[in-house]
C-alpha cells in the first residue's frame, strides 16, 4: 500500500510550488543568519513514536464510530505505522500497550519491524482496566490498592511489561496509574501514595539499567475526586524516590484549566527530569484531540523550551521520549496522526529558527516587548516549506495527508481489512 | 424484596436516636420560631425522579466494574425505583431513556407503576449514539447535521419519545443534544444552530399542550471543540424561539470551572425558564457523581434559590422537575442513589430554614457579614432528624442506606438476576 | 513627535526586505486565486479604536511601575493616539472614560480630534470607584444599589456621559457594570437584576436614536461571588429588554477558563446582537495583556467568525466595534497597542485568506480534516507582510513597534512630560 | 474597648440558648464515645495568626471603600488583635509585614505584645511592590531578577526582615515572591529558578536555627503569563535545595481551578515539608476572602488531612503554622477575621469528630460509601456549640461578631481614629 514510488509519483503535482515556497523562505533565512538545510536537517532526525492504540477509531463513554480498515492484529499495526513512517519519515517507531500488544511470535516481529525500518520505543502497561480471567478487580486501584495481591497482580503486569520490552528492544516503560478515588474519604491520601511509590520500586528494580521508567501524571479520569498521581510534583516525588533511571512523562492533555505548561518542561529539563511527552491536543481535559489543533502556541512555547534546554551547556544530555497520545472519534485516524505529527514538526522549526542569542540579550536586559518579539517572529514564521522539505529528503510525501488521500489508502485498508474491523484502544 | 414491615423492622434499632436528635432540633427551631413538623410536611411532599440509566454502574471510556444484579429489563428497573421508594419515599418516579427504555407492554407497564406508586416523569432522547440497524450515523451530528435525512431521523426519534411520554403519562421530554465539533472549522457554527432550531421546533409541534420540553446544555464532551448548546443563554434562546412550553433544563456538572450555578437558577426563574434540574457531584466537569458529594454548599445555595423564587409571589408558579442523573463507577448504584436523594433533601431542608424576612432586611441594607450569617446558620443546621423524619412519615427507613445493608438487598438482587447481569446505560 | 516625513525616513531601511517578502506572498496567493492588494485594501480600512486609559502604565493591586511621559491631560491623549495612528493607520479612535476625561473645551477638543484625523468611538462610565465628593458611595454597588439614591447618581451619570458624547460624536455609549457580591446572601440575585434592567432603561431613554448602549459581561472581579452580569446570556436578556440599540460587548478577558469565545461571537451575530469587542490578551482572567500575546489562535477564530459573518448575505448589516481594553505593567503602553493592534490585523487578514467556498463543501459534507486544514492553512500563512503593506498605504511605518523605537519617541516624552507623569487609568 | 466584663455581659442573653445546644450535642457525642470537654479543649488550645495587614479594608485594582476606624500604627493593629483575641481566645498572634510593620521601639512593642498576651508569629517580605527611596525597582522582579544589584537589594531586605524577626520572637520568615513574568519569553525560566533558588540560599543562612522559613507559591497574579514560585512542586523542590528549615506555604487561593488542595496537604505532610497555611476564601483566584465563606467542605477536608496526620504515630511531629492571608473589602474588616476564625474552628472541630478507626477500615476494605459517609457524618454535625464553648472557656465570646456588634467597636474606632484613617495593606 502507497510505495516509495507511489509516494514520489503524488508528490510530483506538489513540487513546483513546494520549491517556491522553499525557495523564498531559504532566502529570507539566509538573510536573517540562517540556514535553511541545517533546520531541515533537524526536522529530518526528530522523529515521534505513534502508539499502537490510536490507530483505530477512539472513543467517548458516549459512543464510537469506527470507519472500517483498523487494524486487527500487532502486525497489521506496524503496517500502518510504517505506512505513516513511509510518508512523512518522521514516525519511525511503535509504543506497545499490553495487553492490547501482546506478541505472540517474537522472531517475527522482529523481523517484520526491521523490514519496516521500525523499533519499538516504549511498553505501556495498562491497569485501569480488568482484563478477562484476571484473578483480582482494579476497580479500588491497582499499584495503590489496599490489598497487598492486586497489588501484586500490578507489579507483576508491570514487569511482564518490561520483559516483552526487553525482547523487543524497548528502551522506555511508561506507567500511567489510572488509580485513585471518587469521593472523599474514599482512599487515605497519604497511604495510597506511599503503596505506589512501593510497587513502582519492585517494577523498578526489575528494569535493565538502559531502560527508563516513564510516570505519567493526571489530575482527573476516570476519577473524579483524587488522583493518586495528579501533577508533575508527584511525579517528580516518585522519580526521586526511584532512582535515576525515573523520569517525569508529561501528556499536554493532563493538566488543570490555564496551566502554563512550557514552564513545567523547563522545571523538569532544569532538574534532569524530563522524560517524554505524550502529545496531544487539549481544550478542556484529557481531550486526546490532534497535536496542535488547539492551542498552536503552547505547543510551540513548549518547543521553545526544549531547543532551549537541548543548547544548553550547562545542562546534562538527556534523551526525551517523543511520543503522540490520542484518540480520534471523528477523524480517520491515520490522517490524524499525519496531522498530529505535521504539527509537531512545524513547532519544533519553529523554535529552532528563535534567534537565542538576541533573546538572551533581551531577556538579560528585561526588554519585554524585544524578547516577546523575538519569539513571536519564530513563530509567525510560515514554516511549513521546512517540514516539507524535511519529508522530501526522507523520501516521503510533501503533504502526507494529501497523498494519504489521493492514494486512496483508507477505501484499500477497507477493502482488506473490512468494514467492521475493530482496532483494540480506547 | 424490603417490604414495609421489613423497613419498620430495621427502623427499630435507630428510632430512640431519632427521636432524641428530632425532639432537639423541633425544640431548637421553635425558639426562632420555625414549626419542624411543617418543613417536615414540605420534604415529604419532595420528590426527585430516578433516571432508569442510573439503576447500574457505570463507567467511564476507561473501565466499568459492574457489581452484579442490575437490572436487566425495564420491568427490573421499575422494581428498583419502587425499592428506592420504599426505603426513602421521595422517589416516586422514573426517567426513561429511549430507545434502552421502550416499553414492549404498555398497560402491563402501566399496571407495573400504579402498582408500585410510581409514574414516570420523562422521557429522554437519545442521538449520541448509534443504534443498531439505524439507517444514518449520529457521527457527524443528529439534529444539527448537515443532512437533512439525518435530522428527519433525529427528530422522528424525538417524537417518538414523545408519543412514548404520552402513553405512559410522561409530562417531560427531555433532550440532550450532544451534537458538536472537535475541530475548529469542523462545523459552521451557526448553521448548526440554526439547523438545530428547526429540529427543535419539529419536535415541539409533536407535542400535546401539557408536555414541556427540557433542553439541557452543556459546555463539553462527548466534543472537545465546540457543542451545539454549550450555556444556559444557548438553550434560553432556543426556548424563546420555540415557545412557553420550552424551558431549559440545568445539570449540574455541566459547567466550566466556577461558574455559579445558583445564580443561573436564580436568572432562569426571573425568565420563568427554569424547567428542572439534573442532580449529580461535579468536582472538574460532568463527573456525574453522587449529588452532594462535592459541592455541598452549592447544593444548598441553589436550594436556596429554588425556594426564595417559590415563596416569592411575584414570580408566576412554574413546575421544577427535580431528577437524578448520575452514573456510578465504584459504588452501589443504588446507595448511591438513596445517598444523592438524601443530600437534596437535605439541602432542601436547609434552604426552607433561612429567614427570609431577615435576610431580606440585611440585603436591602447592606449589612452583608448578617445576610451571609443568616445563610450560613441555615446551612449549618444538623437537619439531618428533620430528613429522617420525613421518611419515617413517608413509611420508609430512618436511613436507607443502613437498612438498605441491613436488609441485604444486593445480595439478593444478586442472587435473582445473577453476578453478571448488566444494565443499560453509560 | 514623529511626523510622516520621519516615519517615511525610519521606513527606508525596512523596504527591500519588505518588497521581497509582500512580492513572494502576492504570488502564492495569486497561485490560490487571492488578490494581495484586495486583502490589503480592507486592512487599511480596518480601524481599532484605543482606549484612552491603556495610554499610561497599568497596575495590578500589588504595585504599579510607571515608566514616565504618561499623557498628563486629555489633549496629551489625543496626541498620544494620533501619533499611534500616525505610526500604524490603524487608530483613527479614542475610547473616553468618565469622569477621567471629561472635556474641559469642547470646541477646542473637536478642533484638535479634526486636525489630528481622529474621532470619538465611546464613551465609558465608570461606577465601580468612588470620585471624590460624590454624594453616595458605589461599595455595594450601582446600577443594581438597592438604595434608589444611589441608582439615581449612577443613572444620571450614565446620562452624563451619554451627553458628553453627543456633543463629541461618539455613537457608543460602553457599560462595563462591575456590581456584584462577594458573599453569598450578600444580593439577592433576581431583585439585583431587575433594578440593574430598569436603571438601564432610564440611561436608554436618554441616547439618542444613532447612540448604541454596550452592555459589557464579566464573570467576576472586582466581586468575588457573583457579578449582575457575568455571561453573554445575561448582557443579551438585557439588551432584549431595553432594545434594538443595545447591543453585547465581548471583552476577551472576561469569560471563564476555557470558553469557547469564537463560538458566542457566532452566537451574538446570528441574533443580530454583537456590538462589539474589548480585544486584549488573557491566559487566566482579565489580565489584561496585550491582545494576541497568549492565544493568537483564538484570536484567529473569532476573525474567522467575524469575516464569515460579514460575508453572510442573510444576516443584517451590522457594524461591529473594535475597541482595546488593556492595561499595561511591565511594558511601555504605546509599544504595546502597537503590538495589539499589529496582533488584530494579523488575526483578520488571515481570516480574509479562508477559502470560505471549499470551507462550506467540507463542512457540508462532514470532511472533518478537510474543514481544519483549509482554517489551519490561513492561521499558518505569514501575513505579516499584507499587514505592513497596509501601514505602508496608509501613510504608516512598516513596523510600527521598530520605528517607534528608532525615532525615540518614548525618551521625547519623557523629556516633556516628565519622568513622574501619571496617567489616569487602573 | 471591650474589657472582659462586658463581654462577659454580654454573653448573657446568649448563655442559656448555648447551655440548650451544647448540652445536647455533649449527650449525642456522648453515645458514639466521644468527649465533647475533650474536644473543646483541643479548640481552646487552637490558635489562629492574624495579619497585620488585614485590619483595614482591602480593595481591588478597581477601587477600595474603606469604612473608617482603621488602624494607624503597629500599636493600634496590636490593639485591634489583642481584641480579636479578647473575643475569641483563638488569635493570640500576629503575622507582621515589613516595611508596613517597621518596629520603631522594639522594648515597647514587646512591653505591649506580653500586655495583651500576644507573640509575633511571623514576619512577611515585600519584594511586590517598591518603596520610596529603594534604589533599584522590583519592576522585573526581586530574588530572581536578572539583575546583581536588585537580587542583593532584595535579600537585604529578607535579611532585615530575619533580624526583626530574631528581635520579636518570629520563629517564621515567609517569602511570597512575586516574581514572574508577564509574556512568553519576558523571562528564562530555568535561569530565573536557579537565580530564586540562590537568593533564596543566601536569605536562609540569615535565619537562626530555630526559625523556619515558608515558601509560598501561586500560580499567577501579579503576572499573567508565568510565575517563578507557581505550584506545590517547585515550592517543595526549592525547600529540598535549602534544608530543613524551610517549608511549603499552603494559601488557599492559590491554586488553578478545581485543585484538589487537601491532597497536597497530605502530601506535604507526608514528605515532612507543610510549613503553614495562609487561610482565606476563594471561589475565582486569589479572591482573599472571609475563610470558609465559599468552599466549607473542602475546608473540612483539609483539616480531615491536618488531624489524620497529627495522629499518624508514623510521621515526624513538626508544627504547622495557622494564619489568614485576607483582604476585605465590603465587610468590616474585624467581623471578617471573626468570621473567618469561626469557620476554620468550626472545619477542625467536626474533623476531631471523624471516627477514624472507623474510617481506616472502610478504607481498607474500599468499603467507598461507608467511608464517605463518615467524613460526611462529621461534617454534616453542628459543631458551632463546641466552637463557642471553648469561646466561653477562653474567656471570650459566645457568639464574637454579635457581642462586637452588640459593643459597638467599629464606632468606637471611627471616634478614636477617625473615619478617614487608612491602614496600610493592599
Amino acid at each position: 500500500m502507497l510505495t516509495d514510488q507511489q509516494i514520489q509519483d503524488l508528490n510530483q503535482p506538489l513540487l513546483d510550488d513546494h520549491q517556491f515556497r522553499y525557495q523564498f523562505l531559504t532566502e529570507l533565512l539566509a538573510r536573517r543568519g540562517v540556514e535553511a538545510p541545517d533546520v531541515v536537517q533537524q526536522l529530518v532526525a526528530f522523529q515521534v513514536a505513534i502508539p499502537s492504540w490510536a490507530l483505530g477509531t477512539g472513543g467517548t463513554r458516549f459512543g464510537r464510530y469506527p470507519l472500517g480498515g483498523e487494524p486487527r492484529s500487532l502486525e497489521e499495526k506496524i503496517q500502518d505505522v510504517a505506512l505513516l513512517n513511509r510518508l512523512n519519515g518522521s514516525s519511525n517507531s511503535i509504543s506497545l500497550h499490553i495487553p492490547w500488544d501482546i506478541p505472540q511470535d517474537v522472531p517475527a516481529l522482529q523481523q517484520q519491524l526491521r523490514e519496516s525500518g521500525l523499533t519499538i520505543d516504549s511498553m505501556n502497561s495498562n491497569t485501569f482496566q480488568d482484563q478477562k480471567n484476571q484473578p483480582y478487580s482494579y476497580k479500588f486501584g491497582s499499584l495503590s490498592n489496599t490489598e497487598t495481591a492486586v497489588r501484586q497482580q500490578a507489579i507483576q503486569h508491570n514487569i511482564e511489561c518490561v520483559e516483552y520490552g526487553k525482547q523487543l528492544g524497548a528502551k522506555i516503560h511508561t506507567v500511567w496509574l489510572a488509580d485513585g478515588s471518587n469521593f472523599p474519604g474514599q482512599q487515605h491520601l497519604r497511604r495510597a501514595y506511599q503503596r505506589t511509590a512501593e510497587s513502582l520500586a519492585s517494577i523498578y528494580e526489575a528494569m535493565p539499567s538502559d531502560m527508563t521508567m516513564l510516570i505519567e501524571y493526571k489530575p482527573y479520569e476516570p476519577h473524579f475526586y483524587s488522583t493518586v498521581i495528579p501533577d508533575w510534583g508527584t511525579s517528580y516525588s516518585l522519580c526521586q524516590y526511584l532512582g535515576q533511571q525515573a523520569q517525569v512523562l508529561v501528556d499536554l492533555g493532563h493538566h488543570l484549566p490555564n496551566t502554563n505548561i512550557e514552564q513545567i518542561v523547563g522545571r523538569l529539563k532544569h532538574f534532569g527530569r524530563l522524560g517524554g511527552f505524550h502529545f496531544n491536543g487539549s481544550m478542556y481535559g484529557d481531550d486526546d484531540l490532534t497535536t496542535g489543533s488547539t492551542k498552536p502556541f503552547q505547543l510551540f512555547l513548549i518547543f521553545n523550551e526544549l531547543v532551549d534546554a537541548a543548547q544548553d551547556q550547562t545542562l546534562a544530555e538527556a534523551a526525551v521520549a517523543y511520543m503522540i497520545d490520542a484518540s480520534h472519534n471523528t477523524k480517520d485516524p491515520l490522517e490524524d496522526l499525519l496531522q498530529s505529527v505535521e504539527s509537531i514538526l512545524g513547532a519544533y522549526a519553529k523554535a529552532l529558527l528563535v534567534d537565542r542569542a538576541a533573546l538572551h540579550e533581551a531577556q538579560e536586559s528585561n526588554d519585554v516587548v524585544r524578547a516577546e518579539e523575538l519569539l513571536r517572529d519564530a513563530f509567525l514564521t510560515d514554516v511549513r516549506p521546512l517540514v516539507a522539505e524535511a519529508y522530501r529528503q526522507a523520501g516521503g510525501a510533501l503533504s502526507p495527508v494529501a497523498v494519504y488521500r489521493a492514494g486512496q489508502v483508507r477505501e484499500q485498508l477497507i477493502q482488506q481489512r473490512g468494514k467492521l474491523s475493530l482496532s483494540t484502544g480506547l
